[in-house]
């Protein structure tokens, strides 16, 4: 009677892709993101969960995202491979390129993804993770939309531009981060603005570039990198390598094609897979093993390791399955029911 | 009467290249590290110039160097390119896998080079800006010695951990950064330690691996990354990717082996070098004009480009060659009739 059900990660994917069918997008968009959805429920990544559904609906509602959408993928033997999103989400156009991603990082050592025209508003740990369950390491970067000013600027310009790394761990799942380059995200400052309380110095600037401490005051302005300048060029490159490079748009161009800040932008995004046993080959020692002396050393010191907290939910949601409230299993009944007149 | 000598850059270089030979090295790496040394005068990055001659000159005496080394380069025509540098300075190492590392990146998009066994003083910038000045861009990262606490720990275990980036530019010198992921440098802290002022913080812990603001509890116990978890994330991607991944000592182990943090310590170094040309193939646009329009925005709000300052300072100097004081000369003579014996 606490008011909360418990689904299998697998009928939740079932569930969230009839949702997204009905809604009217294709078998292959619905799957894909559902499986996205599903995933970061089962790992209590909430904000990633069955809270994105509307946001993914109001985008398609507003005309922002193809719903029939076939990623194509481009492959010129070499180390870059392509796929063509079609403005369709992301996880289909990854789920495509995946498998040759990761066969050309076997074959060469190493190889990049580049996914363009893909609607984003999905979490990158999916990805990399894919990529080390296949024993390979991956590094994948996007850009989002101008909500980030430069360090020493005073105005939306650059992205939150989240950057997501996984390293293959012989027992048990990879080593997983997954972060934004701004000292905060957007979600955090609303919350504080909500409760009335103050944000930390360092998170944003107000409407006129000066600092702020004052959250309503931050909101009207820009965001700031972490990190101070470090964190600032680290967003930069990777509006450098993850939209210009690859020919997709920056964050700002991201956000002046879109208008708004309040449905998913379209860009690119770029994965990198390196090969642990081709980087190593003929040198002493197993890549594996010394990865695991490190990561003994953070832990017998007390630190954490990222991404633990979420990889124990996922034993418990294994385990028990995920526990939804009323609310949740509710909308997707109702889009599942209603598809897109779901959202009014 | 300044009591400073204005010299060419290339007149350094070969001031400096022939104190290096007179102290035991080859010409390969006697060349190499020169031209290093005289980059980094050129472009007023003291801290990484003639100060680090008696630093490299030291590790020698002390046999943690190989003087006659004679890096080999290992290709397997994938994207992986292995320099094995033998125990001698890295900058050889780079010098000799350049070519290589560059025609990969153009043949298939996207390439690396994993330099192993070489001995590290110097700063990542020229190597990703040589592959700038061949029009692509170039990420560089390589583990030190322990001395930096993971974010959450108590002691040393990660280093500090340099990255380097480099975007080419059609106009001019290309778009460059290159930092430390520790929040501060060792020598930064001990110029506070010896002003008896306090540190920021954030920086350090004490030995007991206490958070601390006082230079010389810091000086004993450990550096923290920058940015927090966030850089902590950073710092221990680069001990995976730079050390175990291309079979080489994380910065744990090149302390261990190397015993001391007063000499040049030895360990891999991994460089990613990227087409802008093929990975915008078949793409609108040119990538190089939507990073323009990117700097430009950024120094639109009165920001600053990362080593802007470095190459205004290259400006003058190859204008009016590099203004040396007399001690840097004295020593670069000393070392020229010297040898090693200048040491003492």
């Amino acid at each position: 009677m606490d008011g909360t059900t418990r689904v299998a990660v697998a009928e939740l994917g079932r569930m969230v892709e009839a949702a997204f069918m009905r809604a009217g997008f294709n078998a292959q968009q619905a799957g894909a993101i559902a499986r996205v959805i599903a995933a970061a429920e089962r790992d209590g990544a909430k904000s990633h969960g069955i809270y994105r559904i509307e946001g993914c609906l109001r985008t398609l509602a507003a005309g922002k995202v193809s719903p029939d959408a076939r990623p194509e993928l481009v492959d010129d033997g070499g180390a870059v491979i392509r796929v063509l999103a079609g403005g369709g989400f992301a996880p289909a156009a990854f789920d495509l390129g995946l498998p040759a991603l990761a066969a050309r990082a076997e074959k060469l050592g190493l190889a990049a993804l580049a996914i363009n025209d893909c609607v984003h508003y999905s979490a990158l740990w999916p990805e990399v993770e894919a990529l080390a369950e296949r024993g390979l390491a991956g590094l994948a970067i996007c850009p989002s939309y101008a909500a980030v000013a430069p360090a020493g600027g005073t105005g939306p310009l650059l992205g939150t531009n989240p950057m997501a790394f996984a390293w293959p761990r012989p027992q048990g799942l990879p080593y997983v981060f997954d972060f934004a380059t701004s000292a905060a995200a957007q979600g955090e400052i609303e919350l504080l603005a909500r409760a009335g309380k103050p944000m930390p110095a360092g998170w944003a600037l107000d409407a006129q570039g000066a600092p702020t401490t004052d959250p309503a005051a931050g909101l009207a302005g820009a965001l700031l990198p972490f990190g101070g300048h470090k964190g600032s060029a680290i967003t930069t490159m990777i509006e450098l390598l993850a939209a210009a490079m690859i020919g997709d748009l920056t964050s700002r161009a991201a956000l002046d094609e879109l208008g708004t800040l309040e449905l998913a932008p379209k860009h690119g995004e770029l994965i990198l897979a390196f090969s642990p046993a081709r980087f190593a080959a003929g040198r002493p020692g197993d890549p594996l093993v010394a990865a695991e002396a490190l990561f003994e050393a953070i832990l017998g010191q007390g630190a954490r390791l990222p991404g633990q907290r979420r990889l124990a939910f996922r034993a418990r949601s294994e385990a028990e399955g995920i526990a939804l409230d009323g609310d949740e299993l509710a909308l997707i009944e109702r889009v599942q029911r209603d598809g897109l007149a779901a959202l009014a």
